[in-house]
């Protein structure tokens, strides 16, 4: 039997945070060894023992930590996490330049990765809409997603990415946006030529994939070299 | 057997003209005695005569004009339809505001059906739509449509007036337009709701379900009384 | 100020009674009085009392009953209804012949619906496959309903209900079923002619739907004359 | 000015054999230099001069054979290349062993290409298919194929091989056929998780595009090394 992957949970009480420590109980080999959140209630809750920020050096041992938190929490996890050498996953957004180098210093001594989007079916349709894009020049490229009414920024930043992705391999995307329902969230990359075309769709029915996602990447980017991983690199 | 329909075709040189004598052949019941266009070179083309605009008065006996002409060639074969009492079929656009009322004032003479987009599959859409938006009251409404690059209007004629069966009924659509490759036409109506939705599609692949639709117009208009009928009336 | 539609909630304990109790608190103008379950472990849980099954003629006043419970619960609470001459909502499957006619019975006496699927949505896309059928003669027909991998049976019920409202408008239906994945239920119905094809398509995403469904059913059957009604009648 | 690149035509009376004469003009550096049929009635048709079947060997020059014949027919134009040095590209169908066999010797002397369907944008989504179910272990895939209802076979043998690029990567690919109204030809490839799905969709609205493809393939081919090529290795 193998040792179970140890992490530490940043942004505990988060709705991210608190998807983590649910389905982390369903994943084999994986244990939370440390929760952590601006303020603690309970010492130890589900088994799980629960730090204050304030006491993030007091954390035991840990393999890699998941944060999800805050630009203004996240410089102390990452220090912890260069320091004692554990694996770093985030997708903690709105960072500042200069989280961002040192995100870029830290991939130099542990193995590290940061994504705006935990779903391994939207990691899996940026590569896809890459080779679509390099096979297919000339084709006319749509990007079509739909999200809840609640969402406010147009395009999203996952359909941005996934233009970007075809823009690299020489396309020239052109974006819609559907705000409607409580849709959770759908990517359409439409590549159209003469008397044929190719669509690639993405339906995010459950929030929790995401969750799932960072849990998923946490479990495979333990024990690796030092460098910074994308999302798609630990599929 | 029954008396065919005999059809009168005004604009024959056209793509729909030439689409209509050449489906008017497959479809039994019909048959074309007289083919109308601004210049003649033959006099008689697979069988049916053909006649200059200059000759319109000495087309023979018809049940059913299909017009399918501009503005300026309009009046005179809504006039010989009126005077000889036959039915009048027209998809021709760009009328003005006193073409529309020689319509109006026609259709107590004739039975007559005026249309923007002539396939069987939108009408049906068009009363699709109404039923589910009457249905659906606080449901969100979109509207996509997809054309070929070479259309220059967007929304489309036909999004647009999906939009209104909606409006009529209470939601209020929001329009998104693809251009890409060469396709023919596609309009999807999606009402969403909390949890579950609604996607109402049209697909059109091949131009000649127009000429279909207006073929079929004819052979249901053909001795109903005088009126102005809708595509929906005669489906 | 309105007297709001008082509620009992029979199957109570099931999946289905706990979304209504919790859902029914978010309805504006619904007010549960009752909760009725096989055993009943607290007398009072969030402001709602709670009976055993043996103890249903305790039931205080009530406008609707709301009952979905197992075909052996069934027979009381019908009777109960036409006693007090409250409304019932019934999704119970696999109810016999009898229980049928029961219902059939009390329909003189009282408002009631049962309905397979509480989902507006697929009430709506029903009465729409009923008028596309009637309009689209000749066209093909295929119904492909997609649901997670733990459903057994196949066609899905609803798939069925849906091909039976085609046939009766002259369509002859074939079927499609993918079994996949955590997919709470989608259903698409297709017409398919020369040309062109209309695509008809309902997506449910969260299972309180049918609760929110039945809800609904509920506040509008309250106060209606005797009858069965459908699902479709009271949207 | 580059020198165009010489096609002989093979199976020019067939429907793929006149779509691909029609086609080629439109394709700069492209030139038919002979087109093959079984009889032939007119010597030059549009330029082009004609051979029978019998007349092989009196061609003239030409760097690429396009073959869309009968197994009957093939022998002599696969021979007639590997004698010439003339690439070969050929979607007959219904080759024997023998024939396939001859394939493989005559890639040691000339570059072939033999494809069962010649759309780019299927031997993308080929691709595709390959990598995402690589990508996504555990994961269910279903194929979905409509095609007109004068298709004989189902699944498809596009789905058959689609569903080989899956398996041949850890997926186990469930099939479903519709067979309705006129549909070129449309293939789903659906991988469905928890939460989250992934649709990769080729529609295929007119014919010519597998003629284009091969013409592609051809321009492509034109000049390699000798060897037994994929469509996708010439995109």
């Amino acid at each position: 039997m193998t040792t179970p992957v140890r992490l530490l949970i940043h942004g505990a009480s988060g709705r991210m945070g608190q998807a983590l420590l649910r389905l982390a109980t369903e994943r084999p080999g994986l244990q939370v060894v440390a929760a952590v959140q601006r303020k603690v209630d309970q010492r130890v809750l589900d088994g799980v023992p629960h730090f204050a920020s304030s006491e993030l050096a007091a954390a035991p041992a840990f393999d890699v930590a998941i944060d999800f938190s805050l630009p203004e929490a996240f410089d102390p996890v990452l220090a912890l996490c260069a320091e004692r050498g554990s694996a770093f996953v985030s997708g903690t957004t709105g960072l500042s330049g200069a989280q961002r180098e040192a995100l870029e210093t830290a991939s130099a001594r542990i193995p590290l990765l940061w994504a705006s989007n935990f779903s391994l079916g939207v990691a899996i349709l940026d590569e896809l809409v890459e080779r679509a894009a390099a096979a297919l020049p000339g084709w006319d490229c749509d990007i079509v997603e739909s999200h809840h009414t609640r969402k406010k920024d147009a395009p999203s930043g996952t359909a941005l990415s996934l233009g970007a992705a075809a823009e690299r391999n020489g396309a020239t995307p052109r974006y819609a946006s559907i705000r409607a329902g409580d849709i959770v969230g759908e990517h359409l990359v439409q590549f159209s030529g003469a008397g044929e075309r190719i669509e690639l769709v993405h339906r995010a029915t459950n929030r929790d994939i995401f969750a799932r996602g960072a849990l998923h990447a946490a479990a495979r980017l333990a024990g690796r070299p030092p460098g910074a991983y994308r999302l798609r690199d630990v599929l």
